[in-house]
């Protein structure tokens, strides 16, 4: 074995386990469960899957694929269409295996994002008989240092059989020391999970199992997919500027203090331009317990207004990419990456009383929110980390443009098709429109608020006359059964909702 | 003051506040808003709200009621049809304050238990002005001795301006020191909750509040409400059956031991009759977690099968209620009764494991439970903790029976009318007919299970004409929109389902 990856393999007896991606993926056999690496398109194990597919280009080879998130690289493409995942956990966003998830070729279990492993650990699930880990590195004892993300990685090295690890000679070995691997304790003598703030330090920097588990090193060169982050239009800076003035409102009140609650806020466009809005904002010394970090913790960090950042992964675009990255020592020591049971645990969660901030695919006249399926039926990406987050912050917001598809979709309906959150778990709707603030009102109370604050002027006499005529006819959460779907119903048949 | 209550009101200074329920009463203002003790009707304050129902008669007084759960008495009922009761949170489950409720005449704010005080101490909800809450004795620093609930009256008291506190002398001395009153540290300092098993004490024996904030003190001597358990029938032995042989499966497959989980049990008959099921089985040791403790719990301690049990009130049938008061003794040392906000809370039903086991409304054919509301529309009692324990468990079961009235309704449809636990939180279902293990499931694969395992034959055929022609529509839920709701209106419009 070559000396280059002495640094990078420091147990000189696993430098014999080195082989191509095409062998270690034999140990992969059809039937299997394997758990891999990879967290909002961030640390996904890249040779070895690519290998299987290839293989399963010959031979028929399905598996069960868990991982943390989804992949990047289109490794869930690529892994769908070649007929390998038959059933996918906790979470995916890729438009292809999504087709076939919905064609009902593909079983997909959408798990909230810290229950996966839990439910691997207490056999609920299958173990992992194999797990495929991108790492930085491996220690002298056998530690594997995780790359960009944690996600489900260490429970699925610790939990399966056998270990293959990709050796990413491409992610910055300065990345060593930023995680934090802390596993529960099992139980009855499960202990507290001692975090007691963002930067609290509770565990490894590695993943420790033993080196004989180890069952091959591929190493690779490959660098995670970058985001495509759509740059602020006028909608998402009016959603970050209702979101800001409530908040500040809430600091005159004296409810929060202006360096807020820590924040934890969801991938995508709009919960990116949120967090971009508290860069002109008066907040200071903010603090980040999330589970993805995108470019906005950073631009934050570099104007002066956040802190600390923990999460359980680092995605970001392509030029924002390179300047992290290239800048890891001057972040190194206001960041922490964790595994996602931890980043999005209900007990810390609660603890830390989060400004949790996430994004609605739509949301119905009394606060329930879906955040899944289109028209009912369909899935998009999966529950993800929302529902960790939205049951137990201080603050749980959702966010949306009033509508969608030129206006042919309204992000506000009678009734959601699908019940992601419910109205127990909503305390915050934000549109361009304006913000409604639901907390401590009764069903009947939200509806009027929601339809003048969030709904787009274009939907809001008729949503306001279906609460007028459901009221009418009584009840807690008034409905008129016949129509509630009826929005829904119209899209799918003729691609508009009026 | 009469010496009678020196033993109950041991600070003497606070014993010229005693006055009568009619004077206490005069505390309470237009428009306040007011925490009441109470918990599954049992351990509210009994004759200060009749008083304040009384004075309504000749001023109008409205008042935001709330409490820990239910009250006993029909208190709800007088107070809501005094008009009394303007807004009530967090639940509730009396037959006249809920037709108010659905008439758009009381704002009821349907809370997970867990949340209330978390809600208050951070402003998100208005703080009491007052809190009304029943003791069995004050200690001489003017600490508060519940009675037989605990509900959230510690932190009502802590956060109300002024106390009163009703001596309850028909409550037995006996119950001092079942009480562990632990309250969660202020954030951002919030240290992580002590508990690590059922017997954990980690607080005081009493509410601990400056004793010049308790204004008034007045006596009273009204019994709790008992509980009307139904007796078991066939179909509540037969759901218990079906548990206890998943129960037994699991620990013959290793990943239970026959000491089981600790256990949780929402209230009323069918919960009631699970447990009893435990009698006859071959576990031991077993130890609660819960909010409600029932006959069940003493029951199984009497019978030798439970070594502890923790909840946050104690309801009992007539015999039960007179048999364990008179044997408060014997059974002390192997109860606690927590604040609601721990029974229930996320840090440590996720930190025990707990196995939860609710009773459902409805459910449907992708797993998704309805614990609230008839027809989409009308409020039953409310979610009450259901949620706190259905998310955070080990294993989150639903018990119901398949149909009710006779069989005009089936409990599982096409799609439930309103959700409270989503397809994320629920792992089994139970009813008479059966068991469905959803773990690890893809919405496809529930289904025909749910239809097999638990529907009534009666409603078999139509599930499953309605799943096979949703499944030729495609989805990863797959539904036809159309008809998803439309066994709820037949239902509303001639009172079947079919």
């Amino acid at each position: 074995m070559s000396k280059a990856y002495e640094d990078r393999i420091r147990n000189a007896a696993l430098r014999s386990r080195v082989v191509s991606a095409a062998e270690a993926s034999e140990l992969i056999e059809d039937g299997m469960v394997v758990g891999m690496s990879g967290f909002t398109r961030s640390g996904e194990a890249k040779a070895v899957p690519l290998a299987l597919a290839e293989r399963a280009k010959t031979i028929p080879i399905k598996i069960t694929l868990m991982t943390g998130a989804s992949l990047g690289n289109d490794l869930d493409k690529i892994l769908a269409e070649a007929h390998v995942t038959a059933r996918r956990i906790p979470f995916q966003s890729d438009p292809g295996l999504r087709r076939l998830i919905n064609a009902g070729e593909v079983m997909f279990i959408d798990q909230h994002l810290s229950e996966t492993v839990e439910q691997l650990r207490t056999h609920q699930l299958p173990l992992p008989d194999i797990a495929v880990v991108e790492a930085v590195a491996i220690t002298r004892d056998g530690g594997i240092i995780p790359s960009t993300s944690v996600g489900n990685s260490a429970s699925f090295a610790i939990l399966a059989k056998k270990v293959i690890v990709e050796i990413n000679i491409n992610q910055p070995l300065g990345l060593e020391g930023l995680h934090d691997i802390y596993i529960p304790t099992y139980r009855p003598n499960r202990m507290p999970i001692p975090i007691v703030a963002p930067d609290s330090r509770v565990g490894l920097p590695y993943i420790p199992i033993p080196p004989e588990k180890i069952a091959a090193i591929v190493v690779t060169e490959k660098a995670d997919s970058t985001a495509t982050i759509n740059p602020p239009d006028d909608d998402t800076r009016a959603i970050a500027g209702h979101l800001i003035d409530f908040l500040k409102h809430e600091v005159t009140k004296g409810y929060l203090d202006d360096r807020l609650n820590p924040l934890q806020a969801g991938i995508g466009t709009i919960a990116n331009a949120v967090l971009h809005g508290l860069i002109d904002s008066p907040f200071h010394d903010l603090k980040m317990y999330s589970e993805v970090l995108q470019d906005s913790t950073f631009d934050l960090m570099d104007a002066g207004k956040m802190t600390f950042a923990s999460g359980s992964s680092i995605t970001l675009s392509a030029q924002k990419y390179v300047d992290v990255l290239s800048r890891l020592g001057e972040f190194k020591s206001r960041l922490i990456l964790r595994p996602q049971e931890i980043s999005n645990h209900p007990e810390v969660v609660r603890r830390l009383g989060l400004i949790a901030i996430n994004t609605a695919l739509e949301f119905d006249i009394y606060g329930n929110v879906n955040s899944t399926h289109t028209t009912g039926t369909n899935m998009m990406n999966g529950i993800g980390g929302s529902g960790d987050f939205a049951r137990n912050a201080y603050l749980s917001i959702f966010v949306t443009k009033s509508i969608a598809k030129g206006g042919a979709i309204s992000s506000v309906v009678p009734m959601v098709s699908h019940v992601d959150h419910t109205e127990h778990d909503v305390d915050i709707l934000v549109t361009e429109v304006g913000l409604a603030d639901l907390r401590g009102l009764a069903p009947r109370e939200r509806a009027p608020l929601i339809i003048r604050n969030c709904v787009h002027p274009a939907y809001r006499p008729a949503l306001m006359d279906y609460f007028t005529r459901a009221k009418a006819m009584g009840g807690h959460t008034p409905h008129v059964l016949e129509e509630a779907l009826s929005w829904h119903i119209r899209l799918r048949d003729t691609g508009r909702m009026a």
